[in-house]
């Protein structure tokens, strides 16, 4: 059994449902410090420390970012703070007519049990569109495209193959049945 | 005696040297948590809380941030992290040709005792320009104006005339006399 830590019900259902059968899962919203870091890993590594203090029991927290390559990075760590002020149309100014259009999702899964915290990572690669394309999403979804459609143009199963937060737990979640339920 | 919390050297010889003849200070570099939160108070609390916790005496942290009315208050309390990303050119970028063009640089003082936590405030109002100018200071001095020339622009003093860490001192300073230290 382990213990989703989130604020944020739909994250706990997917990851509830991407289990289903195979390890139990439980939900606990746990509020932490939000830590400032260059990487999703580092902080998804705090949130688990933090919790793990805390609950005292195995868990696994998450952490997200969009990297764009030609702003260094940006907005990385601080994706949601950036979508709420800026949002796309700023992104999208902000990028102007860079050539290089490159970007990647990355969702870092930190678990937390007895022997200390392991970290799974799952990334998916895109670019940066021109204009805002597609009506289905949110966040950064109209600007993110990848095989020539951004996520907000696919239908959902197709948006999902190409999820960072499964990728992210299908690493997990081999490495936890090798290792933890023998 | 008041702790300043603080990994810049620079900042804990400002604070010393504004206080001097008046207040005691000490400087401890602890490296807590760098929250993620939409307003430099909550950080400059956040971190109080945890310094305090460790440390156990009189202690000031604080925290900074560039807010952009027209950027639905972006940067913020990611100053550093988007000056070291997109940077000026970035936030220039982002402006295009806004007609409002107001900003303000504030800085939170925390102070913590037994008594618990109390915040100070000091705040410049500003307005972001549209090319760099000057070539003082540094970060985002060049791309903000006060009466009509930008921070990298004036002399020393007068930067230092218009600062919000030492606006937020002042207050702080005032404070404490009159209630600490009687």
């Amino acid at each position: 059994m382990i213990t989703v830590v989130t604020g944020n019900k739909n994250k706990a259902a997917e990851v509830t449902a991407f289990f289903a059968g195979v390890i139990g899962v439980s939900h606990v919203h746990f509020s932490g410090i939000e830590p400032q870091a260059d990487t999703v890993d580092e902080i998804a590594i705090s949130k688990a420390e933090q919790a793990y203090a805390a609950l005292d029991v195995p868990l696994i927290v998450d952490d997200t970012g969009l990297f764009i390559d030609a702003l260094s990075g940006f907005p990385g760590p601080y994706s949601s703070y950036v979508q709420d002020t800026i949002g796309n149309t700023g992104v999208l100014r902000l990028m102007g007519n860079a050539a290089s259009r490159q970007a990647h999702f990355t969702t870092s899964i930190a678990y937390a049990d007895v022997d200390g915290i392991r970290i799974f990572s799952g990334s998916v690669d895109g670019e940066i569109t021109t204009v805002e394309r597609g009506t289905g999403g949110f966040g950064y979804d109209p600007i993110f495209s990848v095989g020539g459609k951004t996520l907000a143009e696919m239908p959902m199963e197709e948006k999902n193959s190409l999820s960072h937060r499964v990728r992210a737990l299908a690493v997990f979640r081999d490495w936890y049945l090798t290792t933890k339920s023998a």
